[in-house]
């Protein structure tokens, strides 16, 4: 729909405008340069918005209910789509891809987290782990936390496992003999990981690597969920550019090094 | 036996000379102002040295089998004692004050840590513990390391727990319900430590205390036996002054804010 | 005024009540056990409400032009106060501490900075810095503060000075030759002090003290303003118990170690 | 010369072999699984030793003097030569390049640091330097160090400056009015640069990239120049398969990610 685009700006609408995510990127949005917010889409409002707005971007941060019918919408009408929304589980991946096949020139990008740092040291710590005997992980979060460890740290650990297995590095030593019981943590495939919880913190991760007589920690620290803010401008800066499916806003950077 | 002293300078005397720590102490004693070394004395050798070097002090660094009977030694004879040899157990303890008793103008420091840092680390912790809502701890050792956590990590723990205790401070607000076995930690006494175990480290601590808005952490490292030294050093300087059993070097330091 | 309380609960009365602080202390109190707020005073308010709801202590988190006046109200009315406003210089001290010589049983309170962990991590680094050989400060801050250090790190670096003077310790090792302009930050009393500026931190200091094999690290993170609360609240509880005038909140922690 | 190598192992010789980096270098081949030592070569010795030993691969941890001697050897008879002696400028470089491209199936690698750690901590600084608002480093080194600030993070600002430039990201924001001199650190390109200088530490390196609501920090530490030996061995198993001249290190590292 760039051909309804009068001035080069992109014409995003935000659906879930409403929701604390979505109240944010609508203002971060409006504040950007070379975005114009043409539809703020509340729960009960119609898709029909995005058409008769001429929106040619869209982000997606509604409910895991409702995500799948809005991305498909948005595919059929050729409007770009950048997806924070869970629940795009390996079914609805597939049907995505083969709705996106009939239409390819459309750009979707769903990803899990939208905070640069989070993504950057996760990627980081995945490549980096092959190079170095010990690896570990310490995340540390709020107190209200329900799960330990985070879904994060467990997935940063399995991409380090990974990236280790591929270069045939064993586990990391440990002569411990005799512990507390959970002294050495929650262990991901070989990874250990320690959960911090302590009032005062939101969202907070550390990476230790080490060798003889060196160490690198990659450590991100997440204080508001404004940070998700970067990294959904630029997906919709990006995504007309990536037709088809991309998963994970690390798909976008220019981690090539 | 400062009466002997020609110089004022300390006349120091180092049992266990020949060990690692003992070695380290023969040099930091020889390069230090207002001391002098009169004895380094092996695992062979006669106390009846102390006495023929008219030393005024002697530095303990021998072995559990062998601290009693030369503490003993020094106490009849006048010799202020600095001991760094674990195995003083409470029967030891007890008996060592019944002979100071006899002896009252002969000091002992007995002390588990002559790290300074470490020392002042632990004292830290346990104050400040009572002032927060939140409070846990992280120990991380090199991967030869036995025991998780480390002993100094538990004894860390308990004295903040302490603290606690006596100020009416509840456990640490803690939501989790979903949890990998040991991703939360092994718990002392309602604190919970981690223990990392990394190559290239060598021994260090972090305590993490965390109210509404604000965190505080005192981290302690120790890279290298040296950091002993400028302990036994303040031991030996101090103890002439403080007659009777001092356990622990925390009881040394001017800690009162 | 404790007579006027039926139930034991302080009465508290905020000043300066739509202010920033002011209002979080409105929410603090009225949410705090054993407390009652019974006057929320603004700008324009007369201080007779004070009398009128029989308030027996007050916080000032007002204007520099307004506070002398408030305290000096509360304290001919026998109001126990907790001040948290800037603008006491010694001139104005000296007045209040002749006032409080004719009203013995009043206390007051004047503290520059509520933040628990802050008073404590200033505490702890004069405290330990005598015992090292090496002292230097960092602090952290949001892109928008105009100077450079910060103040509380300037007072944390005079503290950490006036305690190594004391002890005879002399200033910290430095070979460098040869440096680009600022390298090795400000120097406020021997003491290297560096400021960084960082989008998405708020206000943090790390105090690092270093000898031979060891490191001592004490770092204060602040979030949110709501980390003074637990400090207005103690400074409330506390107050009534030290008439005269304390100057600074760790005249109220138990800080003999 | 592999074809005289009887089993697979490479047939390492170590020059500079009483120095100390390179005497950590013969511990560190003599250990290593597929390696075998064939030569020692001391300042004196005649480069003839590797011929004679049949060596197919040489370190060059020598001095600038020597090492553009030893190289052009090593290239003209066959040996795969991996260098760490500075004084490779842009006039010995061309002067290799040349030499090389006369012997096409020799590789050689010039890399001014070994450690792994360090390399990537420098690649992931300047790949995601790009992304943030706001980017300082703080270097922290033993206090004997003469120069401020490190080579080291003087190259890693350059990096991370030339990352932002490409990218078209502005200096980091700072409303800094009234500083201290020095406060805000050394000034490299845009990027603040703070040195610390700390008895008890070795080498250390502490990127802090930030944006609205979030931090990403990575930090190499050094603590023992044994940290140079897995390098200098990754160096050893690739050099071969890498005709021609590489510079750095990390063109030997899986960095696309």
């Amino acid at each position: 729909m760039a051909e309804h685009d009068d001035d080069d700006a992109l014409r995003v609408a935000v659906l879930g405008a409403s929701g604390r995510m979505g109240s944010e990127a609508v203002t971060a949005v409006q504040q950007a340069a070379g975005m114009q917010l043409v539809a703020a889409v509340g729960s009960g409002d119609s898709l029909q918005q995005l058409i008769e707005t001429g929106a040619t971007h869209m982000v997606d941060l509604t409910v895991p209910d409702a995500t799948e019918e809005n991305v498909r919408f948005a595919v059929e009408h050729g409007i770009h789509a950048v997806v924070g929304t869970t629940g795009w589980d390996s079914e609805r991946l597939t049907a995505l891809e083969q709705k996106l096949a009939a239409h390819s020139e459309v750009g979707v990008l769903i990803a899990p987290n939208f905070a640069l740092g989070a993504v950057l040291a996760s990627a980081f710590a995945a490549k980096a782990a092959q190079y170095f005997e010990s690896a570990e992980v310490i995340e540390l979060h709020h107190p209200k936390k329900v799960d330990a460890p985070s879904g994060t740290a467990v997935r940063t650990a399995e991409l380090m496992a990974a990236s280790r297995r591929a270069a045939g590095v064993g586990p990391s030593p440990d002569a411990t003999q005799k512990q507390l019981d959970g002294a050495r943590g929650a262990t991901v495939e070989d990874i250990h990981v320690h959960s911090v919880r302590l009032r005062g913190l939101v969202a907070h991760q550390e990476v230790l690597l080490g060798s003889t007589g060196e160490q690198l920690s990659i450590r991100h620290d997440s204080f508001d969920r404004a940070s998700f803010m970067p990294g959904v401008l630029l997906g919709l800066r990006t995504v007309a550019a990536r037709p088809g499916l991309t998963h994970g806003l690390d798909g976008y950077l220019d981690l090539g090094l």
